[in-house]
């Protein structure tokens, strides 16, 4: 198997491949399908469900895990290609990640978007650069323009809700945050929603449109996205409402810009009420953390149409599906 | 076994189950029988022994651990019911504490105390309410008003040092420190000692009396504490000297306040003759870590009287019994 | 086993016997050897190969091991004999060492130099004095003026490429930096060298010469170093180029003076063409992290002579027979 960078480079097969196991794994929870293997997890930014389900993942499949975290416990890392290293970062990843990769059977990395140029970050290049400098098998924690764990499990939850593929309505709502987030996890689920043959709809206040680089990904992977402003309107006839807060455009990597630009906004804030006219049996969804009552208020991700619990649960399952293929001779 | 918060709400017969486990488990410290199982250490402030010994002993028993550092590693974590999250906070534990329990067999949870109010901290709200959104089995790794693994280790000390029950006498003397410690490990080490039968002394200075918050729960477990205000005349005819540093009630969570309390009191750092007057073979206890020369001496520590290095080491050998019984079925 | 503290202590038939250890689980690098052992990890300064390697090492033989990180996670600790600790340590290391030693099978420490004095330094006062507490099998993982590991896995290096030992010719060499490293490596890979039986050149910038005491353990260890000014000359017939960056003797642990010491000196970057007149098949070592383009230049370290990620692997093999011989009685 390739690298695991996106999960809309996968052939339908593959994730049918990966579904399956996911399946398997989660009636069968602990073997010994990976003793003596070793997954390295090289994270660059903080993490919850993606550490604490990698690392039992493993641990149930029989194998272990080394957590690196540059900065905090090791070395500040360093990017660029050429450079002379005369100030703050003390290691190159030229050296780090073939270092790791020797002491390991596989390495997956968290980078999050640097925040400096909205054109670079969409091409992922650090992510890339990482999993070519890997000889051995290479996952995507999170990257600055995806997040292909989080993606498979969403795809997962949908099929546990049996939310409907073709004609099935997928809703990706922008709300609230303090802070600009990047588009990695809006990429990363409306791909998903369109390889899995949903329609696409994308809900925004005026300025917090996707980013056009981010809408291509969406077309590639199969579906034309339609833009909506209200968001009970998006949600009409909709099968899946997914909240996620991301930055505007003309204010990427830029918090204070972020600041103003959200004034006014707090509205958007999702609530069971949006999905007054949604399909019967609508789930909502979000990928976690979540600011609760900024992005959605407590009585919608505690109801009953929510099933976040349960997407971040099948990080664990697709996860060590997706272990047993890369490391295990499962693909 | 109900989430294990506090040790005097054992049974005698849980504690008795539990002290035996242990000593099978120190006779024979490796086994297969949490082959497979993961226990997440949710650790909300540092450690030595806690996190050392159960990562420890989850290996010793075949089984791993996930550490969860929230705001080092992991996302800073809200506990306000309701509150508009548009601050630093990151995730709430609402979604952090169940999305962790979906990953592992068992979750510990340290969480001091908040320090703001007194009262508040007394009642443990925090600990509670996130045993309450465990559906796993729950451990208690030191919270606002208790450490429930060190009075269980504090307790298998006693025992191994033949130190008397019934007609025991324990005295709780403070030491002093640069820090207003919270009121966690007097009413844990008190309480054990109650429940174990003992005769409970409290000693210390003026305006550093336990709050009657904390004395409640030593009668509560069945001792009626005096209060002494010279070491040396606390510890006559005892058997067991257990050195803490606390705040003053009235310089709780208050740094500054307390500096000033502390002026004048340094004498409060036990040493060998404030055992003149005690029983024969009595020892010299602290849950560690402990200012050296502050609280206590060097020449108490590391005289011949100290099983401090025995309590530290049974909080692996009493902790991996508690991890048969609730991971294990051996309850 | 001794502490292994330096590679120099060693008898060349413990050395030998290491070695074959090392090139056994190479060849067979998954066993359950050490099952149900727990190896822990004290780690007072960053680390990016020696932690993994340990981890990854540790559980391709079948065991565990904890990781404590003072002051991050664990508390801060005070070194001080009889020191009164009323200020920011948290626990003492007569403490803390016990402690851990009663919860694993073995103990490696990392404690680089504290940098106030050259002459204690060198003396390497810290980590002996913590493997004197630790009654468990203890290694170094890097202290003030050793870093046994490295050795070893250089030594393994020069003979996986047939670096000759009696005659071979091994060139250390400083290299610019932006901060006082200490001497620790400088010594270790200058007294593995030495007690390899090869010669030993020091290249340095006048002012950089390794200090008095460094010098007098290269020779304990069997080798006059000889002194150069210029690297081409010291790499003339030269087998193996050892690049390192390494404080004054007259600013050490002073920042702010090394930072006026090595303006003018950003020539000392090693590349290609000072290897123009080494022997045939000659190396380039490295023991990481390196500034790159500032000690030394992309195009030696990503060149056909380099051998620095084979170094960094070979730690993993070595420390492997390391823990088989401490834990695993093939000693």
């Amino acid at each position: 198997m390739s690298p695991y960078l996106r999960l809309a480079d996968l052939e339908p097969g593959e994730i049918d491949r990966l579904l399956a196991l996911a399946a398997e794994v989660e009636a069968n929870p602990v073997s010994r399908a990976l003793a003596g293997k070793v997954f390295g997890l090289l994270m660059l930014n903080p993490s919850l469900r993606t550490a604490a389900s990698f690392q039992a993942g493993m641990a149930q499949l029989g194998g272990s895990t080394v957590v690196v975290q540059p900065g905090a416990g090791s070395w500040a890392l360093e990017f660029g290609d050429g450079v002379r290293m005369d100030g703050a970062t003390q290691e190159h990843v030229r050296d780090a990640v073939p270092v790791l990769s020797s002491y390991v059977d596989g390495l997956g990395v968290r980078a999050f978007a640097a925040g400096a140029s909205l054109e670079a970050d969409l091409q992922d290049p650090v992510i890339q650069a990482m999993a070519r400098l890997c000889p051995k098998p290479f996952v995507s924690l999170e990257s600055a323009a995806d997040h292909p764990c989080q993606a498979l499990a969403d795809w997962r939850t949908l099929d546990d809700h049996e939310v409907p593929k073709n004609g099935g309505r997928f809703v990706l709502c922008w709300g609230w945050h303090p802070r600009p987030l990047p588009y990695a996890v809006p990429i990363a689920a409306a791909t998903m929603a369109a390889k899995r043959g949903m329609e696409v709809t994308v809900c925004a206040p005026e300025g917090f449109d996707l980013p056009e680089g981010a809408l291509e990904r969406v077309r590639a992977a199969g579906a034309e996205p339609r833009v909506f402003r209200d968001p009970v309107e998006a949600c009409q006839g909709a099968h899946a409402l997914y909240m996620k807060a991301w930055a505007s455009p003309s204010a990427y990597g830029d918090p204070a810009g972020h600041t103003e630009r959200v004034k006014g906004l707090e509205g958007w804030c999702a609530e069971p009420g949006w999905l007054a006219g949604a399909a019967p049996g609508a789930v909502f969804m979000h990928c976690l953390p979540v600011r609760r009552n900024a992005e959605v208020a407590d009585t919608l991700i505690d109801g009953s149409a929510s099933v976040t619990l349960r997407q971040a649960e099948n990080r664990l399952h697709v996860q060590k599906a997706l272990l047993l293929a890369l490391l295990g001779g499962r693909g």
